[in-house]
Order: structure tokens, then C-alpha cells, then sequence
């Protein structure tokens, strides 16, 4: 494949236990030359949707033919397929539950995907019941970045797990949309594009709370310490932040609050 | 060595510390091509116990001629040895307290273990009273992944530290043994072998106090959020989690904490 | 450049976020054979004068030609400039806030400072308001690692912003200074040095509090557990410590906190 292969992993699994590393041994005893790139281990606990955000947002800047790796699998042991998809320009590994909804969807639908039932490209078989990252997920990972047929991994399946997902709609001076995420800033980034907002500033309101119209700046440095404005994140979505605050506990507002925006 | 000589760092460093980026600085500027990866350095500040199950379990999972540095030290400067152990296939380097006793008990006791006594593969010499893993244990790893002869390093050692560890023991149709780690989830991983646990359901008691029968699972996915579970871990051991919860903080049971399994 | 081009990461970026994941793909993007190191991402939410304390004390143990990438960026979008430094023998790359005032001072004084204005090495143009760190740094220092001509990346900076820094000084048998760091121990670090302090033990006050006399040991381990004392840090400072216990959290002090040593 590439001269220097690219494995990111993403997972739930915390920073005191022994899962990553281990993932990360098993890796390099397949291919020592492979380069491992955490994306982020601090996935909130078998929380799909953060880890479909990250990989949606972080994936697409990596190089052609990166293998990206997540294991948020709270369905481990359980029917839900291991899959492998190509989403061109890249590879993603990992459990069928939704974890690449936001890959699949908004950046690059797949060419394909297959299950992952080739046991020789497994560390054991039978795989263990309940860390299939180990077992599966990096074994996989390891031989494709090797070269392997991607052919051979499994069969293909057609309809892969997707989050429901609330679009931002638009009703002429309108938008209602939700928080599609918070950052470890307490910034609030909303799923309402940046391009849709025509008008500024705008009327918030979130959770159904008004917060009348909330000042837009260009950047955080315009605003005073303390002081709620409105800016586009740097991934182009409508954004609520309290300046050197946390907007999310000061506000209490979290993940899949619906927020609507509305102008004169 | 190997065409990728592989370097990995187990601390309880933190993250907010300059501590590791030094030790990597330090490595990179004797082997530029080492491949450092971080097992964790999120370790209890001074948990010998928790440094030790993370390599035991970690370790075994990478290539040969692994070297593995471990700097959980509280009684740097004092007169206890800096050591590096040959425990096949694999290098260990660190402090001789124990650290390494479960890499040598359980998994694969070491071929041979010298002091590291020899200044010329230190960073300078006297080496810092509070911070050999700059000047010591970095530096070998470095020298050692480069080729150095170990022979140099320094005179052998019989007798390393081991921690006490209370093994599981069995009698008839009852374990005892205790709680060896616990993850970050609040999984509770005890030290009894799955293999050794013939009959489920298993009635349970932690910490001198009556669980009753907790059912078995084979994986978590068979259980209602917030069920009481005992399962085998994805490392062969008898495991008991509640199910999208922490049974560590809800039952209030942390590492060394006894248990007792017992069937009719 | 070097066979193995380095390039460290600094930020306050957390965990939990894609950022720190986007950076490291845009920089594999470019020179896919970069070995990309983490400094650390824990740094306090926009303090410079941590991230200036880290940079300053892990930096010159990378090797020669070693690009250390800071973005720690709370002016990102005003005009504040972006830019890159050579001190020998490594490259600087950051927002011109600060972030680098421990380095410039104490350890390796710039040989030259470039603001970053040609938009053929960033990775979009105009860059995004809020994210410098992947539109401009990130880039930057990816270019630079595959040979990039240094003096084509902007226009010279003469006068950097540093921090206000106090500096101790001594007037005979008496030093003044200040905690300049807390380490994940809750170790207080000064910045007075340990050369200075010709007479052992000293009486100490921090924040205008008598701590008494506090004895001085070589090491951690020749002190009982919670007890107070003194030691020069591995960075050769005068330290204050609790053994065993957080000293920071106990006693109530922070980076910053005046301090002053007294001997007869």
C-alpha cells in the first residue's frame, strides 16, 4: 500500500487501562512498519455519536489509504457485524453500530463494506467475546496495511448501521437545528451551517430557552472574557461559545439539544 | 536489532508534566528511528500494583525485542537498583520495586536481570536524585535499541523485588482470591481463572459481603443496562460488571479487595 | 533535513476533541514520513505560561532540527502574528503570544523570527479564523520537515512578545522568588535556583505565609509520607514537596504564588 502506513485508532477505552496498548502490540506484531495515530481514547463510554463526530470530522484530513480503527462497541459478543468499508480515499474498521454514520454520511459514502468474517486475518479464532478490537479490529487492520485482499476479508453488506440523525432544516429566516457537539472547551457547535446563516446576528434560543440575539464576531479575540457570542467553528457550522468560559455547564446544554436560530 | 526497534513507556506521569515529553526527547536524540509508543502514563500516582498488571497484560502482546521502560519509581535516589531484565522475547527497564512482577510470574519469568550500573549508557553521570527516568532508564532503552551489548550494562542481579501477590486458590467447589484491577470503566477483574470456574451461575461475595448468585454472561450485550453481570474477561479472568455503570464506585470495591466464588 | 524529520505537538486542545487528530493528519499529508511527538494537549485552557514552561523544559532535550508546533491561541483571528523561530538548534512554530518566552529567555535566544504571511505553505488560504493550529502551523511545519526554504515563509520579526517574568534574585542570606510550575504531583516548583541556595536547610514562606523551616532531602524517599519538605528538582530548581501527598491542593498554592527563602 503506501510507503508508510497510516492505522488511527479511536476508542472508549480510557487512559488506565491496558486495551490500547495492547491493540497497539498486536499491530506492530503483524506489521512493525505500520504508523499508529490516536485519534482520541476519551470517546465518552460507549457513546456512538461523539465517536462518529471525531472520526467524521478527523478522518478526512489524513492521506489516502489510512486505516482508521474505532472500538466504541458496547454490542460486543452480540450479533452486530465487524466491518471493514472503503470510503475513498480511506479504509474504516469496526463494529456495525453506527460509529461511521457521520464518515458514511456527509464526506464519503462508501464503495463498499464487508463483514469481517475471515478468521485468518483474526489473532485467534474463536475471537474473544468481549474485545474484538484485539481480535479483529487491529489483527485486520494490521494485514490490510500489509496488503492483504481486501476482497477476502468477508462478504459485503449493503446496509450499514446509521444514528439517526436531526438534519438542520430552514424555514426562509429560520434555522432549527441541535448541538451536535461540545468541545472540551464547553463550546457549543451546532449542526446548522455556517453558509445557511445569511443574516447576523441572529436570535438563539436552545433547550427552548431564549437567549435574545446573541453577538456574532469573527474570532473569540473580539470578544470580552466572559461574554456569550456566536461564531462559525473552524469546520464551518454556527457555534455558541462563552469567551475563557464553559458555555455547556454554565448553560447546562449538551449533545442533541435542539437550538433554533431566527432573524428580522 | 529489529529494522523497528520498538520503545514503550509505562509512568504515572501525567499528562500536564514535561516529565514524558522529556524522556522521548531524550531517547530520540540518541536513536532517531526508535518507534516510541505510550502504554500509559496515567498510572495511580505510585501504584507499583497497577504499573504491574498494566505490563503484564500489555506486554506480551508485542513484538519480539520489545523494550519496555517503566518508570513508576517512588523510591528514586534511594538505594534500590535500576534494573534491566531479558524476559523472553522482550527487554524490561526500570526501578527494582516490583514493577515488573507480574511481567516475571505469570508470563515469562527473565533469562537474566542486571543493574544498571555502567554510566556510560546513563545521560550524565551523576545521574538527577529524583528523575533516573531521564537519566538512566531512557538513556539504556536507547543504547539498547541501537544494539548496545547488554552484557555492559552491569552485574547481575538474583533476587529482584516482587510484590506479595495472594493467588487464587481453589478448594472443591469454592475460590477465593481477589479484585487485581480494576478498568476504566469500573469493571472489577479478579484473579481467578475462568478456566478454573466449572459451574455458572456462581454465587459471589466481595469484600466479605454477599453479591447472592450473579448471573453469567458471555458477553455484555446479553444484559439490561445497569444489571449486575459476572462474565470472563478478554484476558481469561472471572469478571463481574454492571452493565453501562461503574460496580466500582456503585459497590464501593477497589483493587485487593478479597472475593469468593462457591457453587453448590 | 534529518533522516527522521520530528515534530512535536503542544496545545490545550484536551482529549475529547478532533483537533489535535486533524493536526495530525493535515502534517501526514504533506510529509507522510514525519514522526509526529506529543508534548502534551493537558495544557490549562489558554494559559501560555504553562504551555511556555513546558516547551521550555522538554525542548532542548529533542534532537537538533526538532520542529516544536505550540498552539496554545486564545488572540487566534486577531492580529496577533503567526510564527516560526529558529533557535538553535531546533524550529519554533506558534501564535507570537508568549508561548515561547521561557524558551527564548533562559534556554536558546532566537536566531532569527519569521512571521508566517505566504500563503502557499498553509493549507488554505484565507485561513480559517479560529483554527491557526491546522491552517496555518500545522502545515507550515510539514513543509518545513521536507526541506521547505525557511527564509521564504515571511517577512523578519524583531521584538517577539514575551511574558512578564519574574525573575528571582538574592540579596545575601535571602532569596525571592516564585512558584513557577505545580507538576501533576502537585510538586511546587520555584524559580530560584539550586545553585543559589548555599545553605541548607532554609526557612521558607510562600504567599506570605510562614512554612517554618523545612527540611531539605536529596530525594523523596529519605521522607516519611506527608511529610514536608524541600529538594532541587530534576530541572535544578528549589522545589517544595509533600510526600505522597499533593503539596498544591494542601497548602492552597498555585503557579504564580510568591516565595522567599531565609537563612541565617
Amino acid at each position: 500500500m503506501t510507503s508508510t502506513p497510516i492505522i488511527t485508532l479511536t476508542s472508549d477505552f480510557g487512559r488506565a487501562s491496558p486495551y490500547v496498548a495492547v491493540m497497539k502490540g498486536v499491530i506492530l506484531s503483524i506489521n512493525p512498519a505500520a504508523c499508529i495515530v490516536d485519534l482520541t481514547h476519551d470517546i465518552r463510554p460507549q457513546d456512538i455519536r461523539h465517536a462518529s463526530y471525531i472520526l467524521g470530522t478527523a478522518a478526512p484530513y489524513f492521506p489516502p489509504l489510512t486505516i482508521h480503527v474505532c472500538v466504541v462497541d458496547p454490542g460486543v459478543g452480540s450479533e452486530r457485524a465487524a466491518i471493514c468499508a472503503r470510503a475513498d480515499p480511506h479504509y474504516f474498521i469496526g463494529p456495525d453500530n453506527g460509529v461511521f454514520t457521520n464518515v458514511f454520511r456527509e464526506h464519503m459514502p462508501p464503495n463498499w463494506i464487508r463483514r469481517l468474517t475471515e478468521p485468518s486475518f483474526w489473532r485467534k479464532n474463536p475471537p474473544s467475546d468481549t474485545f474484538h478490537g484485539r481480535d479483529i479490529f487491529a489483527p485486520v487492520a494490521a494485514h490490510l496495511s500489509r496488503g492483504a485482499d481486501s476482497a477476502r476479508l468477508g462478504p459485503e453488506l449493503m446496509e450499514p448501521v446509521l444514528l439517526p440523525m436531526h438534519s438542520a432544516i430552514t424555514f426562509g429566516n429560520r434555522w432549527q437545528g441541535e448541538i451536535q457537539f461540545v468541545d472540551d472547551f464547553g463550546n457549543l457547535i451546532t449542526n446548522i451551517p455556517a453558509s445557511g446563516v445569511t443574516s447576523l446576528p441572529v436570535k438563539v434560543s436552545v433547550g427552548g430557552r431564549s437567549l435574545g440575539v446573541v453577538r456574532w464576531v469573527r474570532t473569540y479575540s473580539e470578544a470580552k472574557a466572559g461574554e456569550l457570542v456566536s461564531l462559525f467553528s473552524s469546520d464551518g457550522f454556527f457555534e455558541i461559545a462563552q469567551v475563557k468560559e464553559n458555555a455547556s455547564t454554565k448553560l447546562n446544554i449538551s449533545a442533541g439539544t435542539p437550538v433554533e436560530l431566527e432573524w428580522d
